[in-house]
């Protein structure tokens, strides 16, 4: 599926089943969130993949839970490994971690996220999945902990974006490559309106 | 792959970048539980829709976050949703819930674990899919989160049970049919040794 038509289904899953709850929060608990659509992870997946396929991308990060559908698909798609942060410390997660404090706004919660430096290092070129772009705090902890590890960043492959919120444009303003499959411009009036681009 | 030759690719991944940590616990953030192999998920999860395909599977469950890998390529190659149970109640899932309380011995807390009613219902017929295995707590979880929903289950699809704990035995004196690709007899000595079967 080319990536313009990827883009429009997902559109069309975000208008007929997500849920608008606030000019702030989208639902969309019936196919990334809380029950997953295999085969639209598999197709956002292999878009991913094609907007980094020249980038020399040696592994994906992203961030348990929702991020590690859609990163483990890119994973299958560029046929790199995939590591997901974990929001808490494990029993069996002991070694040397990287380590970054994000806040939530949805969960008004400072938390810790960990990547064990075991699968991590200076050669890696990686790429960043997840599945929302909001304020863009789980995505500036993922690329302190890829920094950490002196990996080098190609970019953010997110599934959502609220285009609203000022996640994207700092990325963007730090240099990095932004890719967003789905951009939303606003959520007021109970709508999603997306914003507007070029037909592809 | 056929299902012999995919299960000796994980036996040998367990064998070569598991780590024993004690007489109960293995390690397998190389592949499974941090860092995910795609294309080994993808075989396990066409494996998974192998065994249960005559079984009129009509959605999958799991638990976050080492279940959702597996479970999302079974999906895949279902043609069925996947959702994951949650640990802990997010702000956005906040309707009628299906909950079941569950131990973890790894990490000695009892914690919740919740689907959205929204998701499963008497009409489904659902395929427990999880990671690992041990007592059969999450799996159990699970199954009476279906139970609530009146949804049949069709069985449990395991990747990595370690046989010398209870967890199976009780899931089938249930009467619940358990998949396990990978059974572990023994973590004695440091060392993974497999229950012992006739080669396929």
């Amino acid at each position: 599926m080319l990536g313009g038509r990827m883009m429009e289904l997902l559109r069309q899953k975000i208008e007929n089943e997500g849920i608008v709850l606030s000019n702030q929060v989208l639902k969309v608990d019936a196919f990334l969130n809380h029950q997953i659509d295999p085969v639209l992870m598999h197709e956002i997946g292999q878009e991913f993949a094609r907007l980094f396929k020249h980038d020399g991308i040696t592994k994906i990060i992203t961030i348990e839970s929702s991020g590690i559908a859609p990163a483990v698909m890119a994973g299958l798609a560029l046929h790199v490994p995939v590591v997901f942060a974990r929001k808490r410390q494990s029993l069996t997660l002991t070694e040397n971690l990287l380590t970054a404090s994000v806040y939530s706004f949805t969960k008004n919660v400072e938390s810790t996220i960990a990547v064990s430096n075991t699968h991590l290092s200076e050669n890696d070129c990686v790429l960043i999945i997840d599945d929302f772009l909001a304020n863009g705090e789980a995505a500036k902890g993922l690329a302190t902990i890829a920094k950490q590890a002196k990996a080098k960043v190609a970019g953010f492959g997110i599934v959502i974006e609220k285009s609203f919120q000022p996640g994207r444009k700092e990325l963007v303003q730090m240099g990095y490559r932004v890719e967003s499959l789905a951009r939303i411009a606003s959520l007021e009036e109970g709508k999603v309106t997306f914003v507007r681009e070029v037909q592809s």
